[in-house]
């Protein structure tokens, strides 16, 4: 089963408390709802607050502990994210990458947790050994720091695209598409009507219709607009 | 050519200084640069320097306007970013799916912008109404509301994995298209013509500039096929 209660966003100390309130935002937004901080500074605080917006709730059953092993305990899979390049490299995912290996942990009843370095510094060489993935977010090769937030944000909008797809497609009323003998009697309407307001002349035509049969049909009318174009011919019948 | 100076991310009335700042990075960490402010209050601030990190130079750099008609008027292809469910759906996209398409408007040398709402209301109806396509980000049904800063990160990092990651093409097949300034021209011109045909009552317009812009913004317009639209309203003018 794909359950996002098995996905652990662990914070570690957290220097600005905006931030945290601005993580715990993002993940609510994309669904997630389990933070961990270890040894965050000014914590609880009202910034905290203040920029988690209506997401206080993944604030107030976020976990505090006072280092990294025990908020990973009981996972199995851990990522680090980082921008920094390492002497010993671990290998390394996209943003999309981990998302997709993360969905099939989860069938296979992995915990995941993903983890995100103090602001200013990241995540130390010994944070990252923990890590069985190194994560990286690809960006500006000459300005590759992201906000705490921001990637989090990222990471957690990858993830929810992996698990639950792009799932909200509206598509625009087809249902109630103009039919094509109600363009053609569209189109004879307008033609009748530019003729009269000589701007059409029957006698050197210039490909005209064709050129607005193009622009018309790529509109793909819907029915109600339909009636308001034949409105304003009408209108200009009685004008002329 | 796929050019990164022709996109531009407009943000509308910002009422968190703060938030500007954040945007700013988020723009940079992606390689971006080109911030426009619409009547942004409180700025510059202290507090929109302190969070763009060392993205002080977008800061510097951004253009305010005092009108979201200024903002766009060279603009070729408008997203308007929007989590809200709007009576008249204008067509919807996913960022990734955005990202491809503006991908594609860039090599055909569009100039192509992205609009954010202010933080508390998003894009009014007005303000969605010059848009060609509203720009969703999928997330959670029950807190859909991401903050500005989050969701222009999304944005711009979906963008960057298009632009330089893989992608697939979507061919728009649209190399001429009309600017915003054009538009609101024809678009003055059309509700002027409709006054004076007497279809429409400048005292009870019953939202028909609206739908007429809606119609219209979903052709995407050619240059040729603006002259023929103007031409036409020319040929009506002489008439009344």
């Amino acid at each position: 089963m794909k359950d996002r209660t098995k996905i652990r966003f662990v914070l570690l100390k957290t220097s600005h408390p905006g931030n945290v309130g601005a993580s715990a935002r993002a993940l609510k937004n994309m669904g997630f709802s389990e933070l961990y901080l270890v040894d965050p500074s000014h914590y609880p605080h009202p910034e905290a607050v203040a920029r988690a917006s209506g997401a206080d709730d993944i604030l107030q059953n976020a976990i505090v502990v006072s280092s990294l092993r025990e908020a990973i305990a009981d996972c199995h899979l851990i990522f680090g994210t980082s921008s920094r390049d390492r002497s010993l490299p671990i290998p390394l995912l996209t943003p999309r990458e981990f998302a997709n290996l993360t969905n099939s942990s989860l069938q296979s009843g992995d915990k995941v947790a993903v983890l995100f370095g103090q602001e200013r510094t990241g995540l130390t060489n010994e944070e990252l050994a923990v890590c069985h993935y190194h994560l990286a977010i690809p960006c500006n090769p000459n300005y590759p720091s992201l906000n705490i937030a921001a990637a989090v944000q990222i990471i957690a909008y990858e993830l929810r695209l992996s698990l639950y797809g792009e799932n909200f497609h509206v598509d625009i009323g087809a249902s109630d598409r103009v039919s094509a003998e109600d363009m053609e009697r569209f189109y004879d309407h307008l033609e009748k009507t530019l003729i009269s307001i000589k701007f059409l002349n029957p006698d050197n035509p210039r490909q005209m219709m064709r050129k607005l049969r193009r622009l018309f049909n790529r509109i793909s009318l819907e029915q109600n607009e339909m009636n308001i174009l034949r409105g304003i011919l009408s209108a200009l019948s009685k004008q002329n």
